[in-house]
């Protein structure tokens, strides 16, 4: 069988960082999820007094966790805003 | 200068994969995008006949092509699929 593209490996990476921090509960506390900012993401977010504001953007359905698909969102995001950087002239 | 985590290195990939088939105007016609689906994420999306209506699903402003954010929202699409078959019990 042909191995994963990269692409592919990219979408597998995104799920396994998110396991590292959610564990089995597959879901992120506050904390989690500011560890997880600043241990994987130092380049892209900068830490600031915003997490609050973004964890209460982030989380959706306001059970106080952020699921799998909140943090896609989050993802999603954060790479829109690197690819407009990106293609600025 | 730390280098990038892998989470990182992960969104750029997710660009230079969009780049690669776009070229510099930064969007994907119709035969892109089955490219791109047919080279780099055979193992997670099968070729079949519904491309049509994909492509109809992504294309949110209705001018015939992909643009970045609506290429990440089908990469978030298809990684939380991912997710919910890592997480079946």
């Amino acid at each position: 069988m042909q191995t994963d593209s990269y692409l592919e490996s990219s979408m597998i990476t995104i799920i396994q960082t998110f396991h590292k921090y959610s564990g089995q509960k597959y879901k992120l506390k506050k904390a989690e999820l500011k560890q997880l900012i600043n241990n994987e993401m130092n380049h892209f977010i900068m830490e600031n007094d915003t997490l609050d504001e973004l964890f209460a953007d982030l989380d959706q359905n306001k059970d106080l966790e952020i699921d799998f698909k909140e943090f896609i969102a989050l993802i999603a995001m954060v790479t829109s805003a690197c690819h407009e950087l990106f293609t600025l002239k």
